[in-house]
């Protein structure tokens, strides 16, 4: 909190969790491991460095020794024992003239510092090894593509048919109903599309049958919806997405059936049945209930129901473990409203709900993601112990929009009841990266989405300032996390809020939206070429309100980044990036000036990224060993 | 987080959980609670206010409506609902000019906050009614005060004896054996020197007998130590403090008992006992165990077994149940380190036993108080579900320390490393505390230590710069919290550690001491005579490195708090306060200078307070009321 306001050009003290400053990404209880500061010489001189870790919430500090010193920065190792699942520590630097710096997960701190800010060491399960490098493609499957074989299927009652160049619906009830006939197979006749993208993982909305065109009410979780193509179709798309090195997960909700479900058909008005357990009920005739924001088609699972845990999430017979498992063989589960699963008045089962789901699918599938919905300040729930990462919009989605968006245009902004888009600053933007991220340990950072927008949200460009979408895309590729494109993002389209957003994918058109899709293809070929943009450390060098530069690490290579909404130049601090720098993305100069080391300059709006040498350190020592001081 | 920097005079729009701004301080689940924001004009034109809840971690928006404008602020009021125990809900203005501005616990913000930060409403039960306006005194039983029962009294074996005058041994293995024997009747004798103070409860270290004079290593919790006049002398103390208006709070230690204790002992190298299931063994002969940071002498409890939990703290049977009963009938407890009480490697069991604690509390005597000590970053164990407040060093006494403690003094400073005290600006202990204290709700704000030192540190005058006794303690009785007085601060003494500083009281020097004891009187009066000290509302008015000024306000009066380490002379800004300031105590100016607003002037060091007219507000709306916007 209340950091120093880092304004310009940055050159401090350096961790975060990558393998550049730690050992082991998926260390084990009792471990002790590695990990590494830098600290720049122009920072002046230092006198001691330690970890203080907190250990069942009581400090304990360790001694770090000087262990080389490269390109004018002297890095420190220290070794952190491992005492509980999720290990918090930060750095304590003591300066030459006595000064006590704070280094921990926000940056440096003159003062004390919150135990939610310290990096965190995560001695859970690890992620699959893939999750680090994937690339998310979000498709809601009414609206991607629609095979010939929807002409033959006959449409439910509440369907309003429409036609795939009708405008979509998107205010009254004909939003939900509106039914434009995408289906499983018209995904599986699309992936050459995604191959040409570039994009690695299918991320389905939900496919399960229900009364409307988002399938967020199911009436069932043991079929896949037959207007979609039923079972048979989904195994087939599964199996050609494999086949072509695409993963899919699926869309599940934690906190709420439909009302038509067949769970809460059994038990709904009807006292005594085995299902009635599972929900809230507000009278004894169990007439009324609790439900999502007091929407009644979508009432509200009450987990303390051990046959709801047992037929839904616990255990290799369950909802949660059959779509992972042969014929169907999902890589991952997506969580709807995970925030608010198991949360009521009093009660709160959400820690539970989420560990059972992670336990069942180490059970059956251990190499699969799991991705819980939490829109706003997130982290409290993603400390390591089932969510993988979190699908919110505070760290990333919505510091952008308010950076790149015009100004003072109405919209019905996530998030905020104002109808406006809120003006970030680039400070600004920097800042609520910084405060949101920081409370994630760095494995969930890296498997956290970096959305532009999605089926919730307005899309991006609707809004978006001249120019900026690759400034945006740019920075959802190089960033940590998951990169996201929503479906039809990559061919320009607009939509002003979650529903108008949902258009059907103009595939007739795709050739007028060329410069975009070659824009798309190119970044994301950019995340899958550098291996420091997976897994790589990130160091901001810049920030200022129209310039964004930092730079993603690793042992093999260096990525610098800038993202500009103006023309800029700039020169980055002494000894900030080493070695020559090889434009590899935009359209900017970087300039070595001996008086002042490496300038950057461009017109905006600008995404421009060059490679640099990676960083050549010291092995880590062993486990236990106890290095010389010679600091 | 990153929070724009406060320097100089601040007028910005607030909110704290004090009833001006509350209309209950303890909610019941599902009540809708009126809240009120307070913004002055100059801060510029407002368009709306709302708030914004977040119940089940889900947001939800309220609007607010003006309802009166008083003194150059409009206030606004929105409704609540309770909708979760710990009820968190900010502040989202939107002004004129189309900003969207947040207003949580640590003040104003550009961008989107942290929910940690967030203000909270709590539907636990409320602390007793007392306790809010207590001031503590601190007593450490063997070096208050030495009865002449004493004399007769045969030593254990450990024992080292010391004369009251002798030196505090505080370096090598007598450090914990050197007994000088004071006692409870001891303390008896000089309950007058307490209320002469005007202190209004004693804290008791533990009483049990052990194997040191700090009793932290307890043989049995069933007892008094008879080396301290045993039950008897209990039961007279406390009856005596009560006949005198006097509450008296135990210590007792939930993480761990001594090596000697009955249980421990009837379980070490006892495979099979019913106490083996009280403590963590590392072998199967039950030889080796885990302790308190590897302290041989204090096995760490495992609070997995039942029969623990219903010996030590569950129902009316139990040790946390029988001192709070007749005939001993302590008004409460301190938890020794409550922070670290049932958490070990991947196991966190320390919700648990701290709602039973305090369910059995409730249970046989609720008009009782509970803290814990958590002497770092405490915020996220203290959400009011158990604890009352915590005994913590993080939001006050370690920030004074860096502002009024000379630099670079070689000190045994708690809760770093290097021994060095560090060196805060005015600045900096402003963040620190707000930082700090912003984590707990305003009810568990009120209920936390403000201690200049305890048992556990040096002794704050021993590093003190020249005069600022005043103002440290002066901080403590008027900032939201309970001002602590750790025994013999009164009489000026000194210690350089946590065991130098358990000095014997110097009674037979007293008149020695006596400008030091009219502070302590003068200034613990204070608190006592001003109910804007006990539960009013907190503002922060002008913060730079050498100077801190505050108003605590309450519908009956304001008490204007300013706090210099330096000569100062700055003016508030306009209608920061308002009507006529009296001097009530210290020596500085202020005067009313129609151009500028109210200008302070002193000579420093220096701790002044005046006192001003209260707000004068409507009445909260009903429940349910919809108020007609009139903004």
């Amino acid at each position: 909190m209340v950091a120093p306001l880092p304004v310009g050009s940055l050159l401090e003290p350096h961790h975060d969790g990558s393998p550049l400053y730690v050992s082991t990404q998926s260390p084990q209880l009792g471990d002790r491991v590695r990990v590494r500061v830098r600290i720049p010489h122009e920072f002046g001189a230092v006198q001691q460095v330690r970890t203080r870790s907190n250990p069942n919430h009581e400090p304990r500090f360790a001694v770090a020794s000087l262990i080389a010193t490269v390109d004018g920065w002297d890095w420190w190792e220290a070794e952190v024992e491992v005492e509980n699942p999720t290990h918090g520590y930060r750095w304590l630097i003591k300066m030459g003239d006595g000064r006590n710096l704070w280094l921990n997960a926000t940056g440096m701190h003159t003062i004390e510092t919150l135990d939610s800010e310290d990096f965190k060491l995560l001695a859970y399960p690890a992620p699959p090894e893939w999750a680090t490098s994937t690339i998310m493609y979000q498709i809601f499957p009414d609206r991607f593509a629609r095979s010939a074989a929807a002409d033959a299927r006959q449409l439910p009652a509440w369907a309003e048919p429409a036609k795939w160049d009708d405008p979509v619906i998107h205010i009254g009830p004909s939003t939900a109903t509106q039914l434009y006939g995408g289906d499983l197979q018209g995904i599986q006749e699309h992936l050459d599309h995604l191959i040409g993208l570039g994009v690695t993982m299918i991320y389905l909305t939900p496919v399960f049958p229900a009364r409307s065109n988002h399938r967020y009410d199911a009436l069932s979780f043991d079929e896949i919806d037959p207007l979609l193509g039923g079972d048979e179709a989904y195994i087939a798309l599964i199996e050609a997405a494999h086949a072509r090195g695409l993963r899919v997960i699926g869309d599940l909700t934690s906190n709420h059936s439909g009302d038509a479900h067949e769970w809460f058909q059994a038990s709904h008005e009807k006292p005594g049945t085995p299902e009635s357990a599972f929900y809230y009920w507000m009278d004894q005739e169990q007439k009324t209930y609790v439900s999502w924001l007091g929407v009644p088609s979508l009432p509200k699972f009450n987990w303390n129901s051990q046959e709801l845990r047992e037929r839904f999430i616990e255990g290799p017979d369950s909802v949660v473990a059959k779509w992972l498992k042969p014929p169907y063989s999902l890589d991952g589960w997506r969580i709807d409203v995970a925030n608010m699963t198991g949360r009521y008045l009093a009660e709160d089962l959400n820690a539970e709900v989420r560990q059972i789901i992670r336990r069942t699918m180490i059970e059956v599938n251990p190499d699969t993601i799991l991705l819980g919905e939490s829109t706003n300040d997130a982290s409290s729930d993603f400390q390591g112990d089932a969510w993988h990462g979190a699908m919110t919009y505070t760290n990333f989605t919505r510091p952008l929009w308010g950076w790149l968006s015009d100004r003072e245009r109405e919209s019905s902004y996530f998030g905020l009841p104002f109808g406006t888009i809120p003006s970030y600053s680039g400070v600004e933007v920097f800042e609520a990266h910084q405060q949101f991220a920081a409370g994630f340990p760095w494995r969930v950072r890296l498997h956290t989405m970096n959305a532009l927008d999605t089926h919730d949200t307005p899309r991006f460009l609707t809004h978006a300032r001249p120019g900026t979408v690759p400034v945006a895309l740019g920075l959802s590729m190089t960033m940590p996390g998951i990169p996201v494109v929503f479906a039809g993002d990559e061919f320009g389209l607009v939509g002003d809020d979650g529903e108008h957003s949902r258009t059907p994918i103009p595939w007739e058109h795709a050739a007028d939206a060329e410069p975009t899709l070659e824009l798309y293809r190119r970044l994301i070929h950019l995340k899958r070429e550098h291996p420091a943009l997976n897994g790589g450390g990130i160091r901001w060098l810049h920030v200022s309100d129209d310039v964004l530069v930092f730079v993603r690490e690793s042992e093999e290579e260096a990525v610098l980044v800038v993202a500009a909404r103006a023309d800029f130049e700039l020169s980055l601090a002494p000894n900030a990036v080493s070695g020559v720098a090889t434009l590899i993305v935009g359209d900017a100069d970087a300039l070595f000036d001996p008086a002042v080391g490496l300038v950057l300059r461009g017109r905006g709006p600008a995404f421009a990224a060059w490679v640099l040498p990676g960083i050549d350190i010291p092995e880590f020592a062993a486990e236990g060993t106890v290095l010389e001081l010679e600091g």
